[in-house]
């Protein structure tokens, strides 16, 4: 039985008769494909990244399984429609807190029609892309089972904050205050273990910042990373399964030899954000004792004694 | 007494009663300032930066030193002119090869006038700054005592080069064969030595990379970087003084505690290109027998049974 997904927080959702993704039961999540030339383009993208040998392990578990399409009911009620089949990223977690940042200050291949250009330029010139090299294009921060997700309804906010107010979100997320009360500052209480440590966000974004200081097949516009924890497993001191994916890839286009400066830049800023968070973090009387998966040894837990992370 | 640079391969020059830089015979550049914002931007820029003492020494080396400004007699007669006093790049090198590289994929900062925006992101679509993150601003590749410097005098063809043209060039700025003759193949004789080892090109590009990883204080657009080398001296089995600077600075801008994810993109665009030819350069003969300069315990030199530098 299909049903629309309870964590989106970007994209077209399938709800009130709209066109949107669903999943099923077994950890598979159904995207529409997109009319003309981007639903064929990602189909191509997915079918040759997923069988391209020379992209190793550790760079493709950043990328969401492809299954290939099929022909299902599509949520808008138009009868059997193409759609993707992909690892539903939320399957199986208990209320992720999610954020989808689109990466790159420019959202536009060259390659693009010129009406297309313009538009992703005023986009990108009044959202945070241009000065940031990335913007927030959704969210939500678990903050309890009683009050739930906070989840700004308003898009075109998130996607013009300032390099403070990212920050502050960025801090939000691996907080345990409520996100979404005015004046709350956010306590950092789990940066350690989500950011941190050789399985935290900060290292797989490492991880996915030396392949594309490498690799010139692929240059991803448009194209966003979805940053996954849940809180509640590191209020209970468990490993809160902090993960990164690259999603949405209508829009990438052959490298031809040159890296993705683009992508790259964009990227190195978002890391800029984070590991800023973990080295202030240390500064402080740590709010949350530490569980022990985080190893003290670990190079990439903010040490106050140390030089800032990066 | 003060005269035209013989080595400048970008910008104004001061011929012909035109308005453009001097030198003198004690090591000094005299720039004109330019009109309005500009002048008095690059000015205020080589105040703050040469006063900034959180900028390392291995950092402020790769910027000309700033001895202050003057009122002299300007190039066009036009009588006597502010001027930037500056470090002259040239000075003591003897018939030295320059690449001017204009970093970024951007030359516009979101700050400027829209239509100063327009007219620079016209020439950055138009160049290869969009696609390769940077585009060849000016050069001059010295063959040798006889037929002196290659100079491509076409400044919009050099501007607009493909991957595999700028790949070439890059290629004949460490050839002993002659740059401007078609058809001839670079050798690469002087890759090893000019862009590998640890005083090298390359190297000298990953210090700079790694500060912008990491400074949040100056956005830098329609930035150079300056590329030199001393072919003679290699030929005569002598270190070719091979190193980088950076130069123009009449569009820097405050970081506001973001990195200049920009000038960064397009900086790791270069590395790549420049790490390429080490490598290939490595799984050929030597066609030119190393001197000593380059230690066989230097991480940087390509090594045939190494994976790519980069």
């Amino acid at each position: 039985m299909l049903k629309v997904p309870d964590h989106q927080v970007a994209g077209h959702q399938g709800l009130d008769g709209k066109l949107g993704p669903l999943v099923d039961d077994s950890g598979r999540f159904f995207k529409p494909l997109q009319g003309g030339k981007r639903g064929t383009d990602e189909v191509a993208f997915y079918t040759s990244f997923s069988s391209d040998t020379n992209i190793p392990d550790h760079i493709k578990r950043f990328f969401p399984i492809f299954y290939g399409t099929q022909l299902i009911e599509a949520s808008d009620g138009s009868g059997m429609q193409p759609h993707l089949i992909l690892q539903d990223l939320s399957f199986g977690r208990s209320n992720p807190s999610v954020m989808d940042i689109k990466i790159g200050s420019r959202t536009w291949s060259p390659q693009a029609p010129e009406d297309y250009i313009q538009k992703c330029l005023k986009k990108d010139r009044e959202s945070s892309s241009v000065e940031l090299g990335f913007r927030l294009s959704g969210l939500q921060i678990f903050e309890s089972k009683e009050s739930g997700f906070w989840k700004p309804e308003k898009r075109s906010m998130t996607q013009s904050l300032s390099a403070d107010e990212i920050r502050s979100i960025l801090k939000k997320f691996v907080s345990t205050n409520k996100s979404g009360v005015l004046g709350s500052v956010p306590d950092c209480a789990f940066a350690s273990i989500v950011y941190g440590g050789s399985g935290g966000i900060l290292s797989q974004l490492l991880e996915l910042k030396a392949w594309f200081e490498e690799q010139t097949t692929y240059h991803f516009y448009a194209c966003s990373i979805l940053m996954t924890c849940e809180k509640e497993l590191a209020l209970n001191g468990k490993n809160p399964r902090a993960d990164i994916r690259l999603v949405d890839f209508a829009h990438v286009f052959e490298g031809k030899g040159v890296i993705d400066h683009n992508f790259l830049g964009g990227l190195c800023s978002l890391i800029k954000f984070v590991s800023e968070i973990l080295s202030e973090d240390c500064v402080t009387e740590p709010k949350y004792s530490k569980s022990g998966l985080v190893g003290s040894n670990d190079s990439l837990v903010a040490n106050c004694n140390a030089s800032p992370v990066l």
